[in-house]
């Protein structure tokens, strides 16, 4: 390996982990070149990306030159063509929703190395990913902290994990009471104790619907049957995540909870590079972690995406599909923060499952979930 | 690897580390075989350990057979042609204080895999064991839970450390005011919170020595800076120490405080085997980890042992050889607990070093140390 420059492709540049993903190309230009950018809808953010990184090749969800990027010096492509260039050695996908699966699967097709932060696309279709990347020895390098962990700790050992323990902050709403559960607004639920994340993501953690996508990811990236991971809460979210080994032993990764970690450590891998920017632990500061059990009532969201996982088949579509819409309507202001779980319950359980699915019945389910949240909001159903 | 049986030696095999290797063996005899036994004194029970994993070879202290121990069945042997036996695969290094050192050396030069209890070889001597090693590609293992944890955090990572976190329990006397440490008894010491240990290590423990011996090892076995390795003090001895890396990432190992762990850890490397004796991490009953920075006041024994570790040459044998007796006479009620400090700093200060020493000089200065206390005590010097 040595001091090669890494050649990047970042679709979703202008999100959180697009933008954090930059930061660390900032911090290491002699490693990282940015080739190629991709975003969907902020045009300002991707102009001054273009201007200041310099990429081969750009992505925007309008098709020619939207007004206010650079007119020249770069090839606009399309968001498949990007991850699956020839001249690219590592694709970003910090795209949210299922916006990102078609690039995955082309990436995955090519063989690429994927620094892989969009979740939906190991939940909804984790099956077809893995067997593809096992044809072209395509690489999921997890971007989430949580995964990253898990594969840090997995490193260097020679027999599979024997159980994953996935901490989970348990977001702002950890010690509410059922009755305060229900007064939660769109403020209270943006505003998360430890992790700065989009929004999606963060109401998905103040439900814990994102710790039950990651259990299900974890059974993907790590070949994990569902009755061997666990999820604990740790509210400090020093501890990213655990692994049990098959004589008891368990390493965990411990950093301070800063995504451009993982993100480097999936652009670096196997090689990992100083960078002043992550401050390190200091252990005269750290005082306790603390660790408690995940309170199903308060939070039903968890066990959906649990139980959604092991049933499979399209199921896992549904529960991403359903959720997505379901917090889009709790942050424009359409329901109730509790409501987004008893939506999903609603579609997951008049869903007509497709098992295993082909990619099409895959997209199929999913937009049927969403035209299902959509009709039990419109009926007065929560 | 596979299935083959690892044939074993084990050299102190009546004390604390000696029994839980053969508990371990006990629990996993399709994997091990016990070839050789060697012990000092207790010949009771090393009796019982040859009737019931007859080994081939057997040391013990008094020449000839030892009165109750099986009058045939096997061959007496020295400790360093049992170290050094063709048949041995690999020697488990667990006896106390230096009389484990030519047996080190002996296996050492032989080339062998080493589980390495002993602390004072690489204490008193580590440049010339990591030297010697290093010609004979003899593997160090190391069974100290501490260096386990290291160890383990460091497999399959491709780059050295930037930092390593020994934690410590403590010990009991913790939270003690300096008024109360005048006061502690021998029982009072010998009762660890966390920890099933030798008395000698026990007291150690008590006065943070345990850990300063600790950090020279690490020292050798790692390679590693003393600028670069810190003690944190964790009282719940799960979290055994931790790795700090090149991008800011740690990583930890966590289990019960068992010492069976490290012990089987060692034998079966680089396998990890199945043992239903060794209970599991259970995430429902722990609570929180907790930290604290070390008293240097109310535990000089750690400041003087990383110090003479700095200094190096035979400042590490003189500390070394000083603290065992001093431990000895608190032990037979002759000195105060705070008393042993006293003399291993006097010792220290008296000490004229030989730098870098060869092994007869490390063996002079261990005599001359243990002649000084000795004479510091008859004097009335503490």
């Amino acid at each position: 390996m040595g001091n090669t420059v890494k050649k990047l492709a970042v679709l979703g540049s202008t999100g959180s982990i697009g933008q954090q993903t930059l930061d660390v190309v900032r911090s290491l230009p002699h490693r990282f070149q940015i080739l190629g950018l991709a975003a969907g809808t902020n045009t300002d953010l991707l102009a001054r990306q273009i201007s200041e990184f310099k990429p081969g090749f750009v992505y925007h969800r309008d098709k020619g030159t939207p007004a206010g990027l650079p007119g020249t010096g770069y090839e606009f492509l399309s968001l498949e063509d990007i991850a699956c260039h020839p001249q690219v050695d590592t694709v970003v996908i910090a795209t949210s929703g299922k916006a990102g699966l078609k690039a995955v699967l082309a990436a995955v097709r090519a063989g690429k190395d994927i620094a892989l932060a969009n979740k939906e696309s190991l939940v909804i279709a984790g099956k077809i990913i893995i067997e593809e990347a096992g044809k072209s020895n395509a690489r999921i390098l997890p971007v989430d902290s949580e995964h990253s962990a898990i594969w840090q700790c997995l490193r260097g050992e020679t027999q599979p994990a024997a159980r994953i323990i996935l901490t989970a902050s348990g977001g702002p709403f950890r010690s509410y009471s059922p009755e305060a559960m229900e007064e939660i607004t769109v403020e209270q639920a943006l505003n998360h104790p430890s992790w700065q994340m989009g929004k999606k993501v963060t109401i998905d953690s103040a439900t814990l619907m994102n710790k039950g996508l990651e259990v299900i990811e974890a059974r993907w990236l790590f070949d994990m049957p569902f009755e061997n991971i666990s999820v604990v809460i740790h509210p400090q979210s020093i501890i990213h995540s655990m692994v049990e080994f098959a004589d008891g032993s368990v390493k965990a990764q411990l950093s301070h909870p800063d995504m451009r970690l993982p993100i480097q450590y999936a652009l670096s891998y196997p090689e990992r590079l100083p960078n002043p920017q992550l401050r390190k632990l200091d252990w005269s500061n750290i005082k306790s972690l603390t660790f408690e059990q995940p309170d199903f009532d308060n939070f039903p969201c968890l066990k959906l995406a649990v139980e959604a996982g092991k049933k499979g088949g399209t199921y896992p579509a549904v529960l991403s599909a359903a959720d997505e819409i379901a917090v889009e309507l709790f942050l424009s202001r359409r329901i109730k923060f509790t409501d987004i779980a008893g939506l999903v319950e609603k579609t997951l359980a008049e869903h007509e499952v497709v098992s295993p699915p082909a990619l099409e019945e895959i997209m199929a389910a999913d937009a049927w979930a969403r035209e299902k949240v959509k009709q039990l909001v419109r009926e007065g159903s929560r």
